[in-house]
């Protein structure tokens, strides 16, 4: 249902991209002096795409250009190349509620593909940074503000339901990397998938969680509430690797997998990988933090990141005062509905928390038993204890889906962290848990 | 974002719906004979659009064409044309899954927004028979196999995520027509708004609801479901207007509210034309039916209805054996799992039945509180009469919104019915009930 690339379409090299920007006169008195005396550097980190960062005397800009296939597996496995077109809409979306927290976008070009950006620096990638125990206290205040606004300003709650009719009709096409979301997190981790990568010590893992019948139901409503649950444009990959920060800047990066969806899912995703950088942590070389073990920063971020997210939605909330079929005032303008509402916003959160706790879990399954690992365990080099911290997080997250009820508020999630830590290789035994 | 009419377009009259049948061959021969032998009858019924009945010597058919404006009102309320694409986008999409029990399209005309279809006679408009207590025992049985195949088979369900998804991209911009369902279901019955119209004994109902927290409350939960719940492609109008019935045939028309929805809005509609049927009853004159009260045969139907909807979903699901996201062959597959899965097929139901409570009774409320009511009612000429009538249905949805726990299976749905029947006209005395 949507075009591939015209014959107009090439794939650009690092020699190729200062010609490319000096073609576009912005783009080029952003960089500065002459094309020559720009340094370009390919800096590809993700999975999917090609991504340069190029250097002029006055400036730097960051090139991030669709191929027709994934590039880290090459032309054998295709993939849509509008998944640029998706990012750039859902940046643009956002730009008027989050402010800094998405790069600044200068230019998109839809025959090429290519998204020009702000260049970021001296950013690191989040996940790089926890794995060396580098702490950057800005960034679950920093996401949980990006969430809550992106979270309420594209929903009912916010607008007449034709501005989210809108996007639907518009991110209900960006069905491939959907695709790669619906299989690698909801279905391939309970199969015997080929792309599955598990390592032998969690083979009896795996195997149980396949064979558990109440986990796959738990799996199933998750699932069922990712394809159904329209409240509001996600993100949909917001892990530690969409975010780069330094200690007083946080942005959020690669929007490609934007969806209309349920708000719960960015929550739980992110929070996913600060509980995975949790039972990581202890295998991991010292942190520098001089007062403080680095996974209790990360635990208390946990809490940090809730609680803002969970302030902050209802602060739009409450201060919201324009038309919205939701909660229309005409219902609730009075002073008896006005504190109704009060009642039915946090009931909303809560939803949005419990949706939450489902995703998590889900979310670190996909990251231990299937496709798409991450580094935060694949950097244990010692696989006996690798084992053991995934076993740990693989512990937690199904007692999140088999006993949600025991996991009421935040403190509760994180306060059971510790409980998992050694549920070890043989998952029936801890299976109470 | 969808294009108006084109200069092209032009508004048929009864005079030229012969000349412009006799441009399409196919139509003309399926009349048959010369234009000058067709006869036509401008039959519009519905508030929207022109219709007209053409009959030729070997055959009838059906001209529908929208207007750049609501029919009943006139150029003053214009009303997006491309609902005629839509109506013509739903009826295509179910044929496969309905056979006939959507009237056959012969001509979809783009320029013109002109849907020719299936004549269908003898048949009567189903609210015209109920009123007239004329008992038409093949609808329930029918209207459950519509709703039953179209929720399943357009669902999660039955089919890998895309394919919903592209149902999103198309019903997406069908805006017009949903702001009319959202304004006049949800959100005007519990406003002042202006368009509202509320007998004057009903005035101290109308304030009841307008002024009970819990109530809107409950409409709130009702609306964001409506909003937000994307689980299948619904009809959004299913009333005893759209349904056109003999003895033995039963046709859903009418399909411009096309929207993907949560499967229970249509259940619940169906039954909420029912249960008010069955509130006016009384005050008709006295049915034909020789051995039983056409009341009581409308209480049974509501049961059939729902005990073949709920039979006729899970027996599609059982039996269905493609790809689907929702619940995948790979997770359940094996013995244990698809007991589970069993399990899981009675919840999904069950929710779809506690989201149709909730529908129905919006829906009650909006028909006797709201901009369009029913000729059900309003066909009782005696006021006084009719508002004792309207209050027992007001009461009962009243109930079904504050005290759903009450409503666990349909049987409990309709023993209620009577119990709400004296309710009267002072509604804070009965709010317990």
């Amino acid at each position: 249902m949507l075009d591939g690339p015209s014959t107009d379409y090439h794939i650009l090299t690092a020699s190729d991209v200062s010609a490319y920007l000096a073609n576009h006169s912005t783009l080029a008195e952003h960089l500065g002096g002459l094309p020559s005396e720009w340094a370009c550097r390919d800096v590809a980190d993700g999975n999917l795409n090609s991504v340069f960062l190029i250097d002029g005397p006055d400036g730097g800009l960051c090139v991030k250009q669709a191929l027709p296939y994934v590039r880290v597996a090459g032309e054998s496995w295709p993939m849509d190349i509008n998944r640029a077109f998706f990012e750039y809409s859902y940046t643009s979306r956002l730009e008027p509620f989050v402010g800094t927290l998405l790069p600044k976008i200068y230019h998109f070009d839809e025959v090429q593909f290519i998204i020009v950006m702000e260049k970021l620096e001296p950013h690191v990638i989040l996940r790089k940074a926890m794995i060396e125990g580098i702490h950057h206290p800005r960034v679950p205040i920093d996401v949980a503000a990006f969430v809550a606004a992106a979270s309420f300003y594209t929903s009912d709650l916010a607008a007449p339901f034709e501005v989210k009719c809108a996007d639907q009709a518009i991110f209900s096409r960006n069905v491939a990397l959907q695709r790669i979301s619906v299989d690698l997190v909801f279905i391939d981790p309970y199969t015997s998938a080929l792309r599955n990568v598990i390592s032998e010590r969690l083979v009896p893992w795996a195997a149980a969680l396949r064979n558990d019948v109440d986990l796959k139901g738990a799996v199933a409503r998750a699932r069922i509430a990712y394809l159904t649950k329209a409240q509001s444009l996600i993100h949909g990959d917001l892990h530690t690797g969409s975010i780069l920060a330094t200690q007083d800047d946080t942005r959020i990066i690669d929007g490609e997998f934007a969806w209309i969806g349920p708000s719960g899912f960015d929550v739980g995703n992110f929070i996913a990988h600060y509980i995975m950088a949790w039972y990581a942590e202890p295998f991991h070389p010292a942190a520098p933090e001089p007062d403080r073990r680095f996974r209790d920063l990360v635990a208390a971020d946990i809490v940090i990141f809730w609680q803002r997210f969970e302030a902050q939605f209802l602060g739009h909330w409450r201060a919201f005062k324009g038309e919205a079929d939701g909660f229309p005032a005409s219902h609730f303008g009075d002073a008896a509905a006005s504190s109704r509402l009060e009642t039915l916003r946090r009931a909303y959160v809560a939803d949005i928390f419990s949706d939450a706790l489902a995703f998590l879990a889900c979310k670190i399954i996909r990251r231990i038993l299937g496709f798409a690992q991450v580094a935060d365990f694949l950097s244990i080099d010692d696989l006996e204890a690798r084992s053991h911290a995934q076993a740990g997080a693989l512990a937690f997250a199904r007692s999140l889906l088999l006993y949600p009820e025991r996991y009421r508020d935040i403190a509760a999630v994180v306060a059971a962290l510790p409980r998992f830590e050694n549920a070890g290789l043989f998952p029936t035994e801890t299976r109470h848990l």
